[in-house]
C-alpha cells in the first residue's frame, strides 16, 4: 500500500505510511464492530487521508480489494452523503474520481435531506398504518393470533418510540449546528 | 413465509401474515438505506415479532435466505447486543435459540460495555499516538510530504472531535435513560 501525494505519485515516508495504514486499518475494524463492512471504513479513511480525489482504479490498487466491493461499498458511501463525485481537472477521462466529506454535519444534514430519511419518514407512516390494520381485524382473529396480534403492536410501539427520540435528538443537533463548534459542547441535557 | 406461534405452529391469519412482511421488508430496506446488511434488519425483525426464540434452522427457513448468511448477520447483531442466544426448555437439542433485545437502552449499554466501546477508546489512543508520530518526525520530510502530514493531523483532529462529541452524547442520553422515559423526552439542549 502506497501514499499517493497531490500528482498521485507514491510517497516514501516511513511514518506517513505508517500512519495511512493503521489508521485505514483502524477505520476498518470499527466499522465492521459496528456492523458496516469493513470495505466501508477503509475507503472512508483512503479518500480522507489523500489530498487529490482517487479514482475506483486508485481505490482498488491502494487497498487492495476486489473492483465490485469497492463500487459497491463507494455507492453504500454516497448515499450516506459520506463520499461524493468530484470532476478532476486535467484527468479528463471518463473516470470518476471521488473524495470524502470531512464535515460531519454535512453527512447528518444530507442524510436527513435525503432520499434515506424520507424513507425512514414512510417507514413510520407504514407501521402506522400496519397498526391500524392490526387493532381492525384483532376481534376476528383466533386467541392466539389475537395473542401475537397484540405483541405485534407493542413492539412496533417500541420502535416508533426509537425511530421518534432519533428525530428529536438529530434535530436538536442540527439545530444548533450552524451556532456552535461541537468540540465545544460541554454537556446535553434532555427535557 | 408463515408466522410462527409459541408453539412454533404457523398461523396463518391474513393480517399478521401481512404485517410481519411489511416490518421485515421494511427493516430490511432501513438497514441497508444506512449501511447495514438488509439480512440484519430482517433478522431483527423476525426475533422482534416472534413470541418465542427462533432457531438458526427457524430463521433460515422464515426468510428464505442461506444458513451461512444468517449465522454471519446473527453474530453481528449478537456484538451489537441487539440479539442473545436463549436456553429453551423443553427444546434441549444441541441447537442454539435466539431472541431481540427489545430495550434500547439497554442496546446502547451493551455497546458501551462491551468489547466494540473499548475498541472505539484504543482507535482514540492510537490516533493520539499516530498525531504525536507525525508532529515529531514532520521537520525531517520533503516539502510534499510536509503537506501531506499536515492534512493527515488535520483530518484525525476532525475525526477524534466527532468521537468525543459522540461519546459525550451517549452518555448524557444514558445518564438520563434510568430516569425518564425516553418517548416522553420533548427537548434536548447542548451547552
Amino acid at each position: 500500500m502506497s501514499v499517493p501525494d497531490k500528482n498521485g505519485i507514491p510517497s516514501h515516508d516511513m511514518n506517513l505510511q505508517a500512519v495511512q495504514d493503521s489508521m485505514l486499518d483502524g477505520l476498518g475494524q470499527l466499522a465492521s464492530y459496528f456492523g458496516f463492512s469493513k470495505v466501508m471504513g477503509q475507503l472512508y479513511g483512503a479518500l480522507m487521508l489523500s489530498a487529490a480525489p482517487l479514482s475506483l482504479d486508485d481505490l482498488v490498487e491502494l487497498l487492495d480489494i476486489s473492483k465490485a466491493s469497492v463500487s459497491m461499498n463507494l455507492r453504500t458511501l454516497e448515499h450516506l452523503g459520506m463520499v461524493r463525485q468530484v470532476w478532476v481537472k486535467g484527468r479528463g477521462d471518463r473516470r470518476k474520481f471521488y473524495e470524502a466529506e470531512t464535515d460531519f454535519w454535512q453527512i447528518i444534514s444530507n442524510i436527513l435531506a435525503g432520499r434515506e430519511m424520507r424513507d425512514v419518514s414512510r417507514a413510520l407512516n407504514v407501521m402506522d398504518d400496519n397498526a391500524a390494520r392490526l387493532s381492525k381485524s384483532m376481534s376476528n382473529m383466533s386467541e392466539s393470533d389475537q395473542e401475537l396480534a397484540k405483541l405485534y403492536l407493542e413492539r412496533m410501539e417500541q420502535m416508533q418510540s426509537l425511530f421518534r427520540f432519533a428525530q428529536l435528538l438529530i434535530t436538536s443537533i442540527l439545530g444548533k449546528a450552524g451556532e456552535m463548534d461541537v468540540s465545544q459542547v460541554s454537556r446535553i441535557d434532555l427535557e
